[in-house]
C-alpha cells in the first residue's frame, strides 16, 4: 500500500498526472486528496485487521454501517446538500444549485457503503464519495446545472443479510415494496428493526422514477482495464444473476462404523455438484465468454470430525450477459441433482432465491460518459458488468449509466482490492464531467 | 419408538423373551427395566426435538452433561458405591463387596455420557448403566466377587469439544498428562475451568494400571450384529484412526466479475480431495474391508453467496484395523493436496490432529465374554470395531474388552440411533456373567 500513498496527491489536488490522466485541462477540477481523505475515513468503520491489504466488514444495520452512514452524512451536510433518509435507509443529499429549476427532474449520482465480510474498502464507497465530490467540484467550480443533483448512498446493495442484495435500491427502483424489505429478517432481527437500531429509518420512499438520470461510478472488480492501461471503463450491459439456494440431505452416521457401502454422505454428493458446475460454466464461458457459476456458501450439518455428513446447505451464484445460457447452466444444477439421487441415495431441494435479467445501459448515458472522456482527454472503453449493482435495478426505472474504475489485480470482495488514486481521480473526472451534461441538458441532445 | 415402548419389559423384569434372549438361568438376573429408565432418565438432559428417534446433545462440561453427570451420581449412590471424581471428570463408583479382598485390583467397567451434538441416547449411557445394572445385579444375588468393582464414567469420548476424544480415558491410561488435559481449550474456556463450572473436577487421577481388568458395553454402531441377529458382539481389534487437519487456500474475489480461468476456489479445490479420498478408502475397502475414510467438518471462508471461495478448513477421518492402509490413505490425501496446489494454484496445510493404531483386545476379556455367552445360551460373535472407544486408550493400560449390542440399522451419532431394549437387556447379562467371572478369579484360568 506504501506505493499508493506515496504518490504525491496533496500537492496536484488529486488530478492525473500520468499518461492516462487528463490531456485537456477540466473544466470542473476534483479534489482527488478530498476523495482520498473520504474514501480513507469511511475504511475506518469495521475495519478488520489483515496482514495485505485493508479489509472491512460493514454489513447493513450494524454499527460499523451506522458509523459509515453518519460520517457520510456529515459529509453531505458539510457540502451544503439536504440530506434525508427514506423507509428502507436510502441516503440522499440534495444539492438545488442556484438558479435550477428545483421542479425539474434531478439527475442522481452514487452507490452504496456497505460491504461482504473481510471486503475492501473502494467496492461501493468510491461511487458515494465520487458522487459528493463530483458536486463539490462542481460547487468549487462556480456553475450551476439546471437540474437539481442528489447524491445516494443504498442500504444493502451486497446481500450479506436481510436479502440477497441491492436491497435499497430495488426499493427505490419500485421493484421490492417497502413494507415487505422492512419484514426481511436475518434471522434474528428485521431490517425495520436494524434500521431503527442505528438511527437510519426514515419515512419516506425514495422514487427513481423521478430521476431525469442516473449515474454510478464504481470498481471494475476484474482486470480488463487495468489490463487495458485504461482509467474509464463505459458499462453495456449488467449480466443478470440468477441464485439458487439448495439442500442435499444424507444420513449423518458415525464415521468409524458406517462402511463406505453404507453410508448416504451429502458432502461427497455436494462435491460433484461444486465441481460439475464449475465444468459446466468453464464449457459457458469458453473460448472468450462472459458465464461464471459459484458456490461460494456451503454448510455442513452436523460438521463434526466423526460424523458422516448428514446434510449440506448450498448457495449457486450464476451470471452471465446471456440469459439462455444462465438458463442452462441453471437446469446443469437441477440435473445434477436429480442423478445425485439416483446414485447416491440423497434427497435434495433446490428453489431460485433471486433472478435479474441481463440490463442495458441507457444509450443517453453511456454517450454522456464516452463524450466526458472525449472532451477531457481521458481514455474510454465499452465493458460489460460481471457484477450486479444498484444500478442494475435504477435502469428498470431511469435513464442509467455506469462507469468502472480499474481494479488492480482484478481483486475485490477482499482486502486485497484496490484502485490506484490516480485512477479514482481520473474515472471522478468522467463522471463531474457527465453530471454536468446530463444535469444541463447538453447530453439531452 | 412406540413399537419399542410397547414390549412389556415391565412384566419380564426386562428379561429377553426373544429367541436370542439367554436359554438357560442367568445366575444373576439384570433388570431390563431399570436399565431402561436409567438410559431414558439420562435421554432428558440435552434432548434435541426431532421428528424421528430421540437426539441428545451432551458436549463436555455443559449444563446438559453436569445434569447427566449428577443423575448417575445419584444412582450410584442408591446402589451403595462410593463415587469419587478425579481431576479431568472422570466419575468412579466402588462396590466393594462383603469379604472381597479390597486390596485386590478392581475390575471396571463402564464408558461415558457425552454425546456428539444431535447424538443418540444410548452410545456411551448404555455402557455406563450396564455397568451399573451389572453390580446391581450381582449385588440382588447376593454374591460376594473376590475384586473390588468400579463403574466408571469417562470424560469426553466424544471429541467434540476439548479434544478429538477419549479425553478421559487417555488420562487414566497414563496416555496424556492431567495438566495438559486441563488446559484443552475449546477457544473460549479451558476443560479445567468448564469442569469446575458444573462441579466436576476432583483432584486424584484415575489410574487404570491400577486395574485387574476393563470391560465396556458399547453399541455396535453399524449393522452386522443386527443383520446376523446376534444380540452380543465380542470386539477383537478396535480400527486404528488417524484424523487430519488441513486448509485450503485460493483467493476470494467477487463471484461475478472474476472470470472462471481467473479464479482460484479454495471450495472446488477441497471438492475434488473429498471425492479423491472417498474413492481411496472404497478401493481400501474392497471386497470386504474395514477401512474408511470421511470428511465430517468442513468450513468455507467467507462463505458468502457473492464471493468465491477463499479458503477451506476440513478435518479427515482415516480408519482400519491396519496401520498399513491407514498410512496409503494418508499418502493419499497428501499426494491429492500436492496436485491441487499445481493444478489450481491453491497453497495447502495439512496436519495430524489424532493418531491411534488398531488396539487389539485381551484375550481374557474376550473368552469371558464368549464364556459368559455360552453360560447364558446367548449366542456372540467376533466382530472388529471401526470406531473409537475408551477401551482402545485403557487396552494400552490393563486387560480390555470390549462388547458390542446391536443398533438397529446400524445408525449411530443421530437421532435415529437405537437398540432393543431386550438386546440391551441380553448384553447386559453377558457382561454381568463376564464381570463376576473376571472379578472372582473364574477368568483367571
Amino acid at each position: 500500500m506504501s506505493e499508493n500513498h506515496a504518490l504525491d496527491l496533496s500537492t496536484n489536488d488529486g488530478r492525473c498526472t500520468r499518461e492516462r490522466g487528463p490531456m485537456n485541462e477540466p473544466r470542473f477540477p476534483v479534489d482527488g486528496d478530498r476523495l482520498r481523505q473520504d474514501i480513507e475515513r469511511n475504511a475506518q468503520f469495521g475495519t478488520v485487521a489483515t496482514e495485505d491489504g485493508r479489509g472491512r466488514t460493514v454489513l447493513p444495520g450494524t454499527t460499523p454501517n451506522q458509523q459509515a452512514r453518519e460520517s457520510l452524512v456529515d459529509q453531505l451536510i458539510l457540502a451544503d446538500l439536504t440530506v434525508d433518509t427514506d423507509a428502507v435507509g436510502n441516503i440522499t443529499g440534495t444539492w438545488l444549485p442556484e438558479g435550477c429549476n428545483p421542479e425539474a427532474a434531478p439527475v442522481a449520482v452514487g452507490s452504496h457503503l456497505d460491504s461482504v465480510p473481510n471486503g475492501g474498502i473502494f467496492d461501493g464507497p468510491l461511487g458515494v464519495y465520487a458522487g459528493l465530490e463530483a458536486v463539490r467540484a462542481l460547487q468549487d467550480a462556480d456553475v450551476s446545472p439546471t437540474r437539481p443533483i442528489q447524491v445516494v448512498c443504498f442500504t444493502g446493495e451486497e446481500g450479506t443479510r436481510f436479502a440477497d442484495g441491492v436491497l435499497g435500491s430495488s426499493v427505490a427502483a419500485g421493484l421490492l415494496d417497502t413494507d415487505v424489505a422492512l419484514e426481511l429478517s436475518d434471522g434474528s432481527e428485521t431490517l425495520r428493526e436494524a434500521l431503527q437500531d442505528i438511527g437510519f429509518h426514515g419515512e419516506s420512499r425514495l422514487d427513481a422514477t423521478d430521476w431525469h438520470a442516473w449515474l454510478e461510478l464504481h470498481i471494475e472488480q476484474s482486470e480488463r482495464l487495468e489490463q487495458l492501461d485504461v482509467s474509464a471503463g463505459v458499462v453495456t450491459t449488467i449480466t443478470g444473476t440468477t441464485r439458487l439456494h439448495g439442500t442435499i440431505e444424507g444420513t449423518a452416521e458415525h464415521s468409524g462404523s458406517t462402511s463406505m457401502t453404507d453410508r448416504t454422505d451429502a458432502l461427497a454428493a455436494a462435491s460433484e455438484l461444486i465441481l460439475a458446475l464449475e465444468q459446466a460454466a468453464q464449457d459457458a464461458a469458453e473460448p472468450a465468454g462472459t458465464a461464471v457459476a459459484t458456490i461460494g456458501e456451503l454448510s455442513v450439518d452436523p460438521g463434526v470430525v466423526n460424523v458422516v455428513p448428514g446434510q449440506v446447505e448450498f448457495s449457486a451464484d450464476i451470471r452471465d450477459v446471456d440469459q439462455a445460457v444462465i438458463d442452462r447452466l441453471v437446469d446443469r444444477v437441477n440435473a445434477k441433482l436429480k442423478t445425485l439421487e439416483a446414485d447416491r441415495g440423497v434427497e435434495t431441494t433446490l428453489e431460485c432465491s433471486y433472478d435479474v435479467p441481463p440490463v442495458d445501459m441507457a444509450p443517453t448515458c453511456r454517450n454522456a460518459l464516452h463524450d466526458a472522456g472525449d472532451v477531457l482527454g481521458i481514455e474510454t472503453v465499452d465493458v460489460h458488468s460481471g457484477a450486479g449493482h444498484d444500478t442494475m435495478q435504477i435502469a428498470t426505472a431511469t435513464d442509467a449509466g455506469l462507469l468502472f474504475a480499474p481494479s488492480r489485480g482484478g481483486h475485490s470482495h477482499n482486502p486485497l482490492e484496490w484502485t490506484d488514486w490516480w485512477d479514482c481521480a481520473a474515472a471522478t473526472e468522467v463522471l463531474t464531467e457527465a453530471l454536468y451534461s446530463l444535469a444541463t441538458g447538453e447530453a439531452d441532445t
